[in-house]
């Protein structure tokens, strides 16, 4: 498919290739599907370009629900409009959009408050179909359908999005750098700008710094953060979070005889500001809270853990200590108004993108992407569907 | 004692009744003591009123550690200065202060941020000693060491504290009320206030309606919330719960085959804005998180569990509901700055206080205050020591 002549195609279903999650865990296979023209309030939008994020992995890895195959997978990305389904007017084609797993429809109470990103009319889930009629717009070369992943479904050359997971953004930004706003940076600097709201002169302790953690710590430097405390098994970790703000380094297996928590609260004389978790452990949501300033610490938690797992505290500390507990959802970021704000932070050379992007492959090699994750080796490998 | 010669007593042992709880549970005995002089930052004050708190009862009944015995109890009180230690300067004789189990140095880095009211320098402890120095300054008539309780034990004619807990007040604002200042009410207040900040127009629901609940209401009113959903399986409470702003009344044990977050999202439509636990079980703070709004709402944990209770939360409702959990201890007031705004609200008729007030008694029936909040008939009964 050519993108110029996709204007041609408006109404019709259009032939490409996608990379299909079969079975899993296994390679995905580079297949020709069908991809159905857009319904009321939807978009097809040619992908340029998608990067790997950590919930690609887990899905793809996962053999039980919500997992579900075959799937196209995908979620983080940049692409332009196609064509638009009945009722679009916010974009045209031609349009650069960045989608976003998280709705944001505009109008319901959440979506008109200041203080939520949890849309009411399209509330988020893990479903594998178009938000407005559970249907797919994928279907293989002998008629079967392909489920959707997380409304986006990026690891083809064309897909349908709703409307409400698509927001514009400024066509001169390059576009490996700013598909990683659609997901992973945004949902760590988000954390650290929105949900904590990091105040200047205060300490962070990050615990992992996979490219989240790292986001979490250039949010924070970008808040004004006067120091900010690594925590990874990874040593390798140590020089890269440098690049984005961090100012200290722990690693868990080097601290002897003592827990994180102590080291953090002998390094801070009593404890950072804010904690954020980002791995998505019990254990280290309980090491993030005790190495929490009493009075006023903030513990974020942003990492997954698997769906039945508690976190736990002791009741008097929580009463006692003066510490909040709370999530980051992608952030805490508004899609459709708090994403134009790191646009313009990312061109005015305040927020660094260039330095997650650690990979680049063609979409022929979109395995290889899966297999510098696993291997640690990548922050974020981005996919080229062109090249 | 008579309170017009005190001040002849200063530096002195001053001989006077106290009601002394010498094994766990049983009724206090009223004897004489001996109250030593204050010491270097230490204050000897003698007591107007107290009032019984729920926590009195609690150490009161408890067999184990940390309750000791004997001990004079009391926390929640008015007295005046009878004479200063070493180096006091912020009170004189004849003064008229409450004091206040939390400490306030003025000096540490928490006690002169804005976001904190957890002393660094004087460390809460349930400690049965005076704070400087781990000594007692009562004895009984034999000799025999008599334990502090909270730092205040104001079930005593004159006592000593020490002058990080005291605060100066109005001296017109009658004693009855203003020692309800002293501990829960302001606890209650200061939870809806400062910890949660309820914003005007906003639902709150209470899980609880005792006197700590009803002034999370009344705090929850001053703030202009516009729904204040009580929630007690004692149906009396539905009356007494609208003299402190409350609007809806759930009792669990009307809720046919709902819980009574099912009751609350949907009469709210959503969840409450803000939701108190005030009595102390990890299943009602559940319940208090699943009653709260998604995208911004804030669980207050107020009440007082065994020391080992944990709280337990999913993780994947943290990370997805935009929810957040902080405790509120002693209100997240400020012992000395606080008091003062909420003594001028009294003062202006903003705040209710007198409505809390449901029994007075002389000294000498102290237990019969015991007796109304164990049969759940008091809000405050106030002990008047010298009538």
């Amino acid at each position: 498919m050519d993108g110029k002549s996709s204007s041609n195609h408006a109404g019709k279903p259009i032939r490409c290739k996608a990379a299909i999650a079969r079975k899993p865990g296994e390679p995905l296979v580079i297949e020709e599907v069908i991809v159905a023209p857009p319904k009321t309030g939807e978009v097809r939008i040619k992908i340029i370009c998608t990067s790997l994020c950590h919930s690609d992995l887990t899905f793809w890895k996962l053999k039980d629900p919500p997992a579900i195959f075959p799937v196209i997978l995908g979620h983080e990305a940049l692409g332009v409009v196609e064509s638009v389904g009945e009722g679009v007017h916010e974009v045209v084609e031609g349009d650069t959009v960045i989608p976003i797993f998280l709705p944001d429809c505009g109008e319901c109470t959440d979506c008109l408050s200041e203080k939520s990103n949890l849309c009411t009319k399209f509330p988020f889930s893990v479903s594998h179909w178009m938000d407005r009629e559970e249907t797919s717009r994928f279907t293989d070369i002998n008629g079967e359908t392909l489920y959707h992943f997380l409304s986006v479904s990026s690891f083809s050359e064309y897909t349908v999005v709703d409307i409400v997971h698509l927001t514009k953004i400024d066509p001169t930004i390059p576009p490996n750098r700013a598909c990683l706003l659609s997901c992973g940076i945004s949902t760590g600097v988000g954390a650290a700008w929105k949900t904590a709201k990091v105040e200047a002169g205060t300490t962070v302790a990050i615990f992992g710094l996979g490219a989240i953690g790292l986001a979490v710590a250039e949010g924070s430097r970008l808040c004004g953060a006067k120091r900010i405390i690594g925590v990874d098994v990874n040593q390798d970790k140590c020089e890269i979070g440098k690049k984005f703000g961090v100012t200290d380094f722990v690693n868990p297996g080097n601290c002897e005889d003592k827990t994180v928590s102590q080291v953090i609260m002998e390094m801070t004389g009593g404890g950072a500001d804010y904690c954020f978790e980002c791995v998505g452990m019990n254990s280290l949501v309980q090491e993030a809270y005790a190495s929490c300033r009493k009075g006023w610490g903030k513990v974020v938690v942003l990492g997954v853990d698997h769906p039945n797992a508690m976190l736990t505290f002791n009741s008097f500390e929580v009463l006692y200590s003066g510490k909040s507990i709370m999530g980051s959802f992608f952030g805490g970021l508004k899609p459709k108004s708090d994403i134009r704000i790191l646009e313009k932070r990312y061109k005015d050379e305040e927020l660094r993108l260039d330095e997650f992007v650690t990979h680049e492959v063609e979409f022929k090699d979109i395995n290889k992407a899966f297999e510098l994750m696993i291997e640690g080796k990548s922050l974020r490998c981005v996919i080229w569907m062109n090249k």
